[in-house]
């Protein structure tokens, strides 16, 4: 089977919760799967000198109309959320602790803290709430909590980090296909003729 | 008639060049008219504090590799100019000026002045290859080189600049469609939908 797609995501990234809606069913019909991975934007940014989108001047407002416009094209439902953006350390913690665990439930937890945030509003940056929404999926909190204070688990996810800035990602969401990298919930069409045509 | 589609490009942005080829075709599907609009993305920047795309860390890289693909996808000949970008201001004035004349004339100058960067890598910033380019098209070296002088066109394009500023336009290309603002080539599946639909 050829090489899965990566998907590196932030879960505070609008752009990045419309493309997890529809990244695996995309690559499943080109006989792929996609590995789901956890970036930090923050991170991302402060390497490129960059501000968060809706802090800056002019293009902050077209934003934050783009992210529901857009969200509509995609038949996402979306509430724009307040405090945009949050931190999602704890949450991509809790991500990677799980996704060692059992991938396919990680992914499940990353699409539900995706809804919790932008269609219940709930602030994902808050530990307590990571639980709460890894506990409605059946998983443990007592095991989730330790996970996400545990030093080898803040370690993974800071080297996770670092290597997919030295990989060239630099926001969310961000794929690659065999190499080749793709930036954006709008570049879900480019990858489609990829994948079906091997490049183009 | 409804309103025309308001199309805000800067001659170096090769998004708006590659918009450029579409746009018309596509509104015109919906009985609709574009007025091309000259802006400067180097007056867009200053006012968002924002750094020349190709200039960016990380984003820089990608953003090079994602011009000749994006081109490749939407069937745009396309070379990356060196140098890039360069400033339009000149490319600008004799747009304006022709426009005020003969608005499909200055379509077609446009049209030529994108392909001479894009894909013959002539320097348009220089206002001797505007006028050649121009001359091309059949127009008069003598009066175009005084209009690019003439001080009630450079103030015509200071206004024009700062009022699409002032709407909002902080990129290219940039559109209006009754209002709504799309920002990005990677808009036109939107623009589509969203002149078929009026709105979404």
């Amino acid at each position: 089977m050829a090489d899965p797609i990566r998907f590196h995501f932030d879960l505070s990234s609008p752009y990045a919760y419309i493309a997890s809606r529809e990244i695996d069913a995309l690559a499943a019909k080109h006989g792929r799967e996609v590995v789901w991975r956890p970036m930090l934007l923050g991170a991302a940014f402060k390497a490129m000198g960059a501000t968060p989108i809706a802090e800056v001047p002019l293009k902050g407002a077209y934003s934050i109309r783009e992210f529901a416009r857009s969200a509509r094209f995609h038949g996402a439902p979306y509430r724009h959320p307040s405090p945009f953006p949050v931190s999602t350390v704890s949450a991509a913690r809790a991500f990677l602790w799980l996704d060692g665990r059992d991938p396919a439930a990680a992914k499940r937890l990353a699409a539900a803290l995706f809804e919790a945030y932008f269609v219940e509003g709930l602030n994902i940056s808050s530990a307590d709430v990571v639980v709460a929404v890894a506990a409605r999926q059946g998983l443990d909190a007592a095991q989730m909590t330790a996970a996400m204070s545990d030093p080898a688990i803040k370690e993974a996810l800071k080297t996770e980090v670092d290597a997919a800035i030295a990989a060239g990602v630099f926001g969310a969401p961000f794929f690659f296909v065999d190499g080749e990298p793709f930036w954006g919930a709008d570049r879900l069409d480019q990858i489609d003729r990829w994948l079906a045509r091997g490049g183009f």
